[in-house]
């Protein structure tokens, strides 16, 4: 297969003229130049996906990404890979849009879009109704819903990508039991999506498992702007847990942010992590490398599910009700660091015997 | 002024029904109650900023806006603050796109957002060469530049609206040289926009003032990614400052994030902040408020910026070449945490004078 710097070497011009044809730049582009590169494009049968509709437009084709918010830096990194994959494989361009998981938000947006050409739409939503989905793709779109599973029987076709949520939540929480731990809590906010019901089944069968303990303590609702302020409900709810007399020593939060604001919190309450409690998180976000103690997390697959987002989005007929599909990811790596330890009797138990416990090294096991 | 409320009620339909009309969803409603609607809106003259274009096209219209990547957590910001007032005061909605600070790429964003039709682009950038803005004035549109000054003599008519960097580096550089601090650094990453141009001007400006020394580190490039790489090598540059024989005491980072991975960095290579190095950001990022210590970092009036950014690119009108215009925001806010304390030698004194010293607490001041 031949690529672009064979269609510069072969017109005898720079990759970036070559670039600017494909991108439809040519309006101050000597003719002969420009006929140079096409027949060299033609020579070479150089064909990258969509090259045609580009040559016809003279404009990059557009996706449309609808994210809660993208205050929420899991939202820049699911866009950051969309958006990557997108344009290297494709030749795609991104356009990004806030909806706050608000139904009426993103039918609008699906409006706006379809008025401005766009009709390919990636949507990171969770809600349990997709109502107004179908209604986008009988409207003329395709659309690709991120974070749940397709509704049983749906005769419209909204493809369906996610992650095993039950399973990432299982995961950390048998990393918990796993290190003595028997009072669990699930940390998460106000307000229920089809990802955080799964999250919440997975942590509590896994606890159910060994008959340990297993809260769900929800540290309240998000206010106007969506996912942006869910560290400050993890804080919160750190600080009120660092209160109670007989607190959890295991928690799994919802999201890594959520745990990074759960771990300040339990801070600002004169608690240690992992000495007192133990946090796991769950996304694996860079910032959770960053944070002191570092967070254990379990790692999305997102590199992969954002490349399976785009070849679904990009592949199906925008409009078509084909039966909605899904596919789902399981997420089998947890990120060890340093935010989970044995839990506080365990502890004890294990200091009389061995002096000390030693530093835990951050190390990555699948 | 009549509100949408008083519409409503006007017109004995709820809210959720003038706004379907307002935004143009009127496909499923019965005739009756479109005509009861509009006649209320005449009748009370609610006249919300275009609500003539709206209730003309049927579609909210488009602000794009354009950054370096979402994947930093500054952007999603800053894009908030952009989108909650464009929405909530001027009917807006705002569609963002990745530019990873490339010519090319943001020229080309410029071209695929004329061509959906959306003419209002806010970008932000820093770049020194602004010819393909100007240029984007000329094809019909309204460009609003932020975090960069305005080019002297430039005729066409792009707005710059910038928080003063210049003296958000100085205020920074000034309370570590508050505390003692003579040995001064600035973390920066490779690359010069004018931004960091101006933030590091304002460093050594302060350094110079009290005879310190004053050295501009630059922990390398920011490879594909772009800025959401930027605490990777903020970490990099910390590890190696954490190896030197004669290191700076006081560290000014020429953003959060930066100074979070710098933190990291330094905590990796067996250092204390603040016991043997301080560090101070800007931005006034929320995260920083999560941190362990928590950052002190210089705040930037963000959403005022925000604020004076939607104004300046929905008054505008697309296309017209007006002389380029400038507002400077300067920053005054000093949240002050736990990442600065006294320079080691003056530490050492102070212990000696008192015993030990005490644990600051959070606080702000102006």
């Amino acid at each position: 297969m031949s690529t672009i710097q064979d269609v510069a070497r072969h017109a005898a011009v720079s990759v970036s003229t070559v670039s600017n044809v494909l991108n439809g730049r040519t309006d101050r582009m000597r003719g002969d130049t420009l006929a140079r590169v096409q027949a060299a494009i033609a020579a070479l049968q150089f064909r990258p996906n969509n090259l045609a509709r580009r040559l016809k437009t003279g404009h990059t084709p557009l996706i449309g990404l609808l994210v809660p918010s993208i205050a929420n830096p899991m939202y820049g990194y699911i866009a950051r890979e969309i958006e990557t994959h997108a344009q290297e494989r494709h030749g795609y361009r991104v356009l990004t849009g806030n909806t706050y998981r608000d139904k009426v938000k993103e039918d609008a947006f699906f409006q706006d879009l379809l008025a401005h050409g766009v009709r390919r739409v990636i949507v990171i939503s969770s809600l349990a109704d997709e109502g107004h989905f179908e209604m986008a793709v009988r409207r003329g779109m395709a659309v690709v819903s991120y974070d749940r599973r397709a509704t049983p029987g749906s005769k419209t076709g909204v493809d369906h990508i996610t992650p095993d949520n039950f399973e990432a939540a299982r995961l950390a929480t048998e990393h918990l039991i796993a290190h003595g731990h028997t009072r669990l809590a699930f940390a998460t906010v106000a307000g229920m999506t089809m990802s955080r019901s799964a999250k919440i089944a997975g942590f509590q069968a896994a606890a159910e498992r060994v008959g340990a303990q297993g809260r769900v303590l929800d540290g309240g609702p998000l206010h106007e702007y969506g996912d942006s302020v869910i560290s400050e409900v993890g804080r919160a709810l750190g600080l009120r847990i660092a209160g109670q007399a007989r607190r959890p020593t295991g928690i799994v939060a919802v999201n890594d942010l959520m745990a990074l604001g759960l771990m300040a919190g339990l801070r600002e309450g004169g608690l240690q992590v992992p000495r007192d409690v133990s946090v796991v998180g769950m996304d694996g976000l860079h910032l959770s490398s960053l944070s002191n103690p570092g967070l254990t997390t379990v790692q999305l697959p997102i590199p992969e599910m954002a490349r399976a987002m785009v070849e679904s989005v990009i592949s199906r007929e925008p409009g078509a009700g084909a039966a909605a599909s899904e596919r789902v990811f399981t997420p089998t790596l947890l990120i060890e660091r340093e935010s989970v330890g044995p839990a506080p009797a365990t502890a004890a138990k294990a200091a009389a015997g061995r002096g000390a416990r030693q530093t835990k090294q951050t190390r990555i096991r699948a």
